[in-house]
C-alpha cells in the first residue's frame, strides 16, 4: 500500500506529500458539508481561492455536468498535467474528482482525503473513478489509480451513524473475503459504539484487503471481480431506491446484497448455512431494513446493466467459505428471486 | 505493432478480428462523409440499425456532447464492458470514439479503422483518445490503446489533397525523428502524385516510427513527448484558426509549426541550416500559406496551455539532426516568435 498513508496527523500528511509531488498548482474538490467541516482541519492558506471548488454532495450530482465545473476551473485557472486536484469528502467528491482528473489533459495528478468511512475503505482506493449517466452507477468513469490517500479517522467522528453503517458493509465484505481472524474481528465490532481513535488498525486491516486484490488486477479482468461480492444485488437495490427518491444508502444496498449473494452462495457452491445466518443477523440486527420490493422482476432488469455481466445472465462473486471466493458464476432469474427473499 | 494490421483487405481483415475478439455485441461510430463513403466498404450485415453512430464531421463536433450521444446509445442498447465500438473514419471519428469507449463501463472494446492519411499515420494509433473543452484541443481525454487499428489505403483514394497534406505533415515529423533512409524517402515523395496501391509499406513505416516511441512511453512521461515535434506550435496556429473559424487542417498547422520548431532547433541545439532549408522548401513548394498572425503575442498564450508544459516557459522537442531529438527544451517568448517569422 505504497499510495495510502494511514496517519493521526492528515495536515503533517498533506504537507509531506505535497513537498514530495512538487505540483505547480494545487486544487481543491469538496462537497459543501466537507468544505465546511473537512477543509478548515487541512493546511490550505497557500491555495488561491479560485481554485477551491466546492460542489452540491448527494448521488444525484455525480454526473458529467460536474466533472465539466471541475473541467473548467481547471481550464479556466491554468492548471497543468502536473497540477494537482485534492479530493476532500465522500466517495462522491473521490468518485468524480478522480473521474476529472483522470481526463483532464489525459490525467493531471491527484489526491484523495477521504472524510467518510465508506470513501476510506473503498471508494477512495483502487483508482475506480466514474459518473452516473442515464440513470445507472458509474456508468462512465476510467480506472486510474490516484497518486496518494490520506487515511485519517478525525473526519469520522461526526459521521452520523447510517454513514457508518455504510461505510462498515465494504469491511464486512472485505472481512469474507478475506476469512480467518479479520472476518471475526469485524463480526465482533458494534457499530453504533466505534473507538474512532483506536480504529485505525481496522481500516488498515480492511483497506489492505481491497489493494492487494487491485494490485493483481487493476482494470477488473479476473480476480478484482471479488470486490463486487454483494454489489451486483446491492447496485439494483440502490438504482431502484434512486429511482424512486428513497434514501439507501450505497453500503446499506451492499449489506442486503451481501446477504442475497450468501443465499447463492449457500445454495450454490456450497457457503455455510451458519455463517450465512451469522452475517445475515448481524446485518437485520444492525442495519435499517432493506427498501420495499414489490416486483423483483424490475430489480433483476437492473442487474442485467451491470458492468460486470458479458453475456447473458447476470454474473456473480460467489464465496465457498469466508477467505474463498469464486469469481464468474452465471446465476439464473429464479434463483436470484429466491435469493432475495433473505433481504426482506 | 501487434494491434495494428496493414492490409488491402479492410473487409476480411475486420471479419478475423471480430471473431478473435468475441465482442457481445458489435457499435458503429462514423462520421456523415465516413457513414457514406467507408461503411459500405465493410462486412456489417450483421450490426443492428440502432447501434450505427453518426456524428456531425468538423472540429466543432469534438465535444463533450458528442461523446455524450455515443455513451447513450451505448448505454441504451444494452452495450456491455467487452462490447466494440468501431470506429469508422478520421481523426475525430477516432479521438473521440477512443475516448467514449474508454470511459464507458471504465472501458469498452475499440477497434479503429481510420479512413483519412492522418489518422492512419497518427491519430488512430498510439491510444490518445480526445474532445476539445473549453476552446483548447483535446483538453479533455485518455489514454487507452484501441484493441486494434485497421488501416487499408483503399479509402485514401478519394481523398481531397489538403487532407492528403495534412496527414502527410505527421509522416514528415515522423521521418525527422527516424532519420536516415526513411527520412530521405519521406523529402522525394510528390504529396500531389501518391500511388496509393503502393504506398502501405511506407505508411507501415512511419506508423513504426510513433509506435516504437509510443511502446517505450505510453503515457507521456518522457520519451513520447518526442512526437510533440512541430506540434506545439502547430497546435497554437490551430487553435488560432479555429478561433477565428478559418479552415487550416491540423497537419498544416504542423507543418508550420515543423518550420518554426526546426528554426529553434537550428538556434539552440545546432540543427544543420541546409537541412531546415530543405523542410521549409519542401512545406512552402506544397502546402497552402500559412494563416495570418499579426499578434504573435497571442500564439504566444495558446502555447502557454499545452498539456505539455510543466511550469513557466514552453516546452518543445528540438532535433540536433533527423534522428536525434532532445525532449523539454524550454524556450523563451522572444525565441519563439523570432522563430516564427520562418513560417511566413
Amino acid at each position: 500500500m505504497n499510495n495510502i498513508i494511514f496517519t493521526h496527523k492528515v495536515g503533517d500528511s498533506l504537507k509531506e506529500v505535497l513537498n514530495h509531488i512538487a505540483a505547480s498548482e494545487i486544487f481543491i474538490l469538496a462537497d459543501k458539508n466537507s468544505a465546511k467541516n473537512c477543509l478548515p482541519l487541512l493546511p490550505l492558506e497557500k491555495v488561491k481561492k479560485e481554485n477551491i471548488i466546492i460542489i452540491e454532495g448527494g448521488e444525484n450530482n455525480k454526473t458529467i455536468s460536474t466533472a465539466e465545473k471541475i473541467w473548467n476551473v481547471l481550464s479556466t485557472q491554468g492548471a497543468k498535467r502536473n497540477s494537482v486536484l485534492i479530493n476532500v469528502g465522500g466517495g462522491l467528491v473521490t468518485d468524480v474528482g478522480g473521474f476529472a482528473a483522470s481526463c483532464f489533459k489525459r490525467g493531471t495528478k491527484c489526491i484523495n482525503i477521504p472524510t467518510t468511512l465508506l470513501a476510506q475503505v473503498d471508494a477512495s482506493v483502487g483508482g475506480k473513478t466514474g459518473v452516473n449517466f442515464n440513470g445507472l452507477k458509474n456508468e462512465i468513469g476510467t480506472f486510474s489509480i490516484p497518486d496518494m490517500v490520506i487515511i485519517d479517522t478525525c473526519f469520522l467522528k461526526s459521521l452520523p451513524y447510517r454513514q457508518v453503517l455504510s461505510g462498515f458493509a465494504e469491511m464486512i465484505k472485505h472481512g469474507l473475503l478475506l476469512g480467518g481472524e479479520h472476518f471475526y474481528c469485524i463480526m465482533e465490532i458494534n457499530p453504533q459504539k466505534i473507538d474512532w481513535d483506536n480504529f485505525l488498525d481496522v481500516i488498515r486491516e480492511s483497506v489492505s484487503v481491497k489493494d492487494k486484490i487491485v494490485q493483481q488486477d487493476p482494470t477488473e479482468k479476473g480476480v478484482r471481480k471479488s470486490l463486487n461480492l454483494g454489489h451486483t444485488i446491492g447496485h439494483a437495490l440502490e438504482s431502484l431506491a434512486l429511482e424512486r427518491g428513497e434514501e439507501f444508502y450505497h453500503g446499506e444496498a451492499v449489506a442486503y446484497g451481501i446477504i442475497a449473494e450468501l443465499a447463492l452462495s449457500v445454495k450454490k457452491v456450497g457457503f455455510s448455512l451458519a455463517i450465512f445466518e451469522e452475517v445475515k443477523n448481524y446485518i437485520k440486527k444492525y442495519y435499517p431494513p432493506c427498501i420495499v420490493v414489490e416486483n423483483k422482476e424490475e430489480l433483476y432488469e437492473l442487474m442485467l446493466h451491470d458492468k460486470k455481466n458479458e453475456k447473458d445472465g447476470v454474473n456473480f462473486t460467489l464465496l465457498k467459505e469466508p477467505g474463498k471466493f469464486i469469481i464468474d458464476n452465471y446465476c439464473r432469474r429464479e434463483e436470484i428471486i429466491e435469493a432475495l427473499e433473505y433481504c426482506f
